[in-house]
């Protein structure tokens, strides 16, 4: 039987915040077994960008990453939300450690190519090197990762913090029985978005393919969930949407599985 | 026989332009055995300081850390340098993983108290995980350690980067037959200030003394040279004082060593 491996991914708005950011680390250290963080930080990337007079584009919700993008997503997501957190775990006694993709060449991707649209220094992730990740688990440490790849050639590539866990979570599955977490400001996908307590408890593609139909699920949710029916397909048992503050109790949210 | 380590520490200047940084780089992958790079990122940290609007203060060469020059130091050192470096080591060939000393609480100090000067956020080394960062060595890794501690308790601290090469050299000598190479903007300790091919090419306690006495080792390098005695006092077994472009040639430079 595969050790169990619990992989969260928190947006930038709930680490950005020190009351979020502590009741959040205080929840993750509960969880038992391995585990592993992935973060976002957009929020303070567009705030520093601000105070810099760096303008900040986005299209389709992705940002658009030049040369000074560049350079405020490696100061933001790789030093100043990261170490943050790993300073944070270390005081409830986990053994955190910061990476970014190209720490121990953990995730190696290339840079999206020029279509209609320039993202710039964005990269589309190649290769999660899980050996090297469960080397890190098993000596005790808990990663925590970065919206940050490399190509190998020395180019750092701002990377999408929701792929970046999807494709980690992929690539562990080899080797961990992986829950993947995506926390979301909701506290699950709702059967009603006005109505809180209307969580689906269980999606999984036939189940999905009617809340689409019937336009219950729309939008933004819909790749959100594809993406997690492509985890499960790929090997992770479960993926969970939920809230943030529910990662302590993991039975809530909505839990998007290969066959109900 | 111990295992040859060698800890490099570099400036801020020579880490923060591309071209000496692509020739540090260089020159560092060519060094044989276990390796480790310490590096600064003072003038990078006064830049964006400058471009936020925020005032460096400093006193006695060492950086006033309030809260607004932590939130810069972290993204500075913890980000935007120690990344940008790892990044080049991986396309070198180099297994690097970049480290503060929150990280696997790998160095781990206390904020300095208040005397007749309030550093703010600045911290004093009070221990150096020697077994954790030669694990990481044994799998082939090369650290690269960014001038900031932790104290455990959540708080990230501004450390002088020379004090965390040299303790974290003291530490590594119980396991490592260490040696450390502090980078310097000259070719080594020089008779004569003006002939920078007058380097003095071995000193030890006794003809330190002697320099002292007649002059010829004054101002600042009377510190740094007291501090490499006392990591060779503590088991380092040389420390070589030398210009960053001659770290592929060990041999040049001036070496501190328990005795000639």
């Amino acid at each position: 039987m595969k050790d169990k491996l619990t992989i969260i991914k928190v947006g930038g708005k709930i680490v950005e915040e020190p009351g979020s950011l502590d009741n959040l680390l205080r929840d993750f250290a509960t969880i038992d077994g391995f585990k592993l963080l992935v973060h976002g930080g957009g929020r303070s990337a567009t705030k520093l960008a601000g105070e810099m007079g760096v303008e900040t584009r986005m299209v389709d919700g992705r940002r658009i990453t030049d040369d000074a993008m560049l350079r405020i997503v490696t100061m933001v997501y790789g030093g100043l939300v990261n170490k943050t957190v790993v300073a944070g775990l270390q005081s409830l006694g986990l053994d955190a450690i910061g990476l970014t993709g190209a720490d121990l060449n953990i995730i190696r991707s290339h840079k999206r190519p020029v279509k209609e649209i320039d993202y710039g220094w964005v990269g589309d992730v190649d290769e999660v090197n899980a050996g090297m990740i469960a080397g890190l688990l098993k000596i005790g440490a808990v990663p925590v990762i970065a919206p940050l790849t490399h190509d190998k050639s020395g180019h750092l590539l701002n990377t999408n913090a929701d792929t970046m866990a999807g494709e980690t979570a992929k690539a562990m599955a080899e080797l961990f029985d992986v829950t993947l977490v995506y926390c979301f400001e909701k506290p699950g996908v709702l059967m009603d978005e006005n109505d809180d307590s209307s969580v689906i408890p269980v999606i999984d593609r036939k189940s999905f393919s009617d809340l689409v139909a019937s336009g219950v699920v729309n939008g933004g949710m819909i790749p959100k969930i594809e993406n997690s029916l492509k985890a499960v397909d790929a090997g992770v048992s479960e993926v969970i949407i939920t809230k943030a503050d529910s990662i302590g109790d993991l039975s809530a949210g909505t839990h998007v599985v290969a066959s109900m």
